[in-house]
């Protein structure tokens, strides 16, 4: 690739010449600057952004870690974020972690030694602790970090309760939730809690399973409840899952042992990410995130910070839900 | 973020002396590199992975345009790319082309002054010329760019003829292709080619239309149904599409319209993503694209032009694809 000196060399003039031109500081005659120009065209000339970086200390490169590229809720959330970022000029480096801690610790460690302006942080697989000590601009989702780390998450105890709200009044009598791991302190578990909640407050039977990994395929699904949920089946009327590829999956489970969905139990399902929005057999009952939102706010969240605009009051931005009704309660 | 000059005011020593531990260069005695060490630690520096790639020349970053990050098919092959770069400590960059031919422009732009060590291309809204003066290592999927551009697919032509056998097979005697985009030439079409071969050879009826966007959603093409197909559905019983979201829309689309899959028209679609694999009503038949094979050819065929090893030899890349039987057929 051409550099400063081959376009130099290419229009007979001196480095600082062609310096000038490209900074647009200092006296440079007008025939200079377009032999200046036109040695760029000629060469195709290419300003080094990482010379740039170096001498601004600024990177105009974000990192995101989500647990996993492929999964419909990440890919969609990264589009955003990326729409967003490229409006900005902000280049993103997009890191998957598996949900694994040493992977999620090597990534914050990558991003640090490349100096990239900020970290938006989508998996959650270390302490806390392991976070606050980042020391650069940082926004997480769905869990909150430090009070002076700002967070994204839509309104998850509001969905539990909605999602909750909504068996009941279908005539639900006793409710399972099949929850998602609930040894991080997420701010999905917010849904849990508002289940159970709703659940006592209506003096209806309850039950919580941990057993909705965001990881999981349909087939890890199906033997997880083949294994687990299998047998509440036949006993509980509605079933509140933790996001919709279970949700799916458990209709697709008890359609298949001749169990009738919505008549016999009740299922809704939470995100409503592409998979869902495609799905039209059934139409899933769930709770919507703003995924659009959620992305775009991620992303504004750290240009704040980037930009040190929010040194006095930190941000935190929890977005509304949406109960979508479909063919499942 | 500390830098070197931190560090060696900590422990008491010259940035000389820092440096010289950070490359593990010249004579260091045990207690100095110890108190460097310790200094490193104390003050979490991180090496500047910035002024190294100045240095060398060389970023460790690789850049990647799809059209649509979200999209299922995109998002898995990303997710392959990501992971076999994180092996090899490569980082990704991630750009979202919209399939907007100034977007892509501006992305390629943006790379190379980032001075990415490569470009993986799954975008291609350019001309073919474009991209052939990008002057840095490069792989192409789906689409020949030229002779000494590599690129990775999966044997298009093949998938065209498996498919469109398997609906001759089943019985089928009118066939329509529902085709990509035509207007660049881009490997897929050699799907239509092996379509209209086969259905010659075969003295079967056929017809391509043009409508199978990888951008389309749900509603998208049902609205592109509803106005350019419905009426070959009654007149056709067999119908290939290039893609698993139309197959599934044109399904849907059938079943409503009152007309029996895979009784009066038989479906076939291409791809196997996530989406597909996820879906159980119905089981699509339809073509295997290798996605995971491709996204980490794509990564190993750049690695090779970025460690020079291709000189000699231009390494292209096709993948067998895979019939799989479901009950649309």
């Amino acid at each position: 690739m051409a550099s400063i000196k081959d376009v130099a060399k290419h229009a007979g003039v001196s480095v600082t010449t062609v310096s000038r031109v490209l900074n647009n500081r200092g006296y440079i005659g007008k025939e200079t600057r377009q032999k200046v120009e036109e040695a760029m065209k000629t060469l195709d000339y290419q300003p080094n952004q990482i010379a740039r970086a170096l001498l601004k200390n600024q990177s105009s490169v974000i990192g995101v870690i989500v647990p996993d590229l492929s999964h419909p809720f990440f890919a969609e959330l990264i589009n955003w974020i990326e729409s967003t970022a490229s409006r900005h000029h902000l280049k993103l480096l997009v890191c998957n972690s598996l949900q694994e801690a040493e992977k999620e610790a090597n990534y914050i460690t990558m991003l640090k030694q490349n100096r990239v302006d900020g970290i938006i942080m989508c998996s959650h697989s270390q302490e806390v602790e392991a976070y606050r000590n980042v020391g650069m601009p940082l926004v997480s989702f769905d869990r909150i970090l430090s009070p002076t780390i700002p967070y994204v998450a839509s309104d998850n105890f509001r969905g539990g309760e909605m999602a909750t709200q909504h068996l009941i009044d279908q005539g639900c009598k006793k409710l399972l939730y099949i929850s998602g791991p609930l040894d991080n302190d997420l701010l999905a578990n917010r849904r849990g809690d508002a289940f159970q909640l709703k659940c006592m407050k209506s003096n209806v039977e309850w039950k919580i399973l941990e057993g909705a990994h965001i990881k999981a395929t349909f087939e890890d699904n199906w033997s997880y409840i083949d294994k687990e949920i299998g047998a509440y089946l036949e006993d509980y009327d509605g079933i509140f899952c933790s996001n919709d590829i279970m949700a799916y999956t458990l209709y697709m489970y008890a359609t298949e042992k001749g169990i009738q969905v919505p008549e016999q139990v009740k299922i809704i399902g939470y995100d409503y990410h592409s998979f869902t929005r495609m799905l039209k057999q059934p139409l899933l009952t769930t709770i919507k995130q703003p995924i659009e939102s959620m992305g775009k706010m991620l992303c504004h969240s750290l240009i704040e910070q980037i930009e040190g605009k929010s040194v006095k009051q930190v941000n935190n931005n929890v977005f509304d839900v949406e109960l979508v009704k479909g063919e499942t309660t």
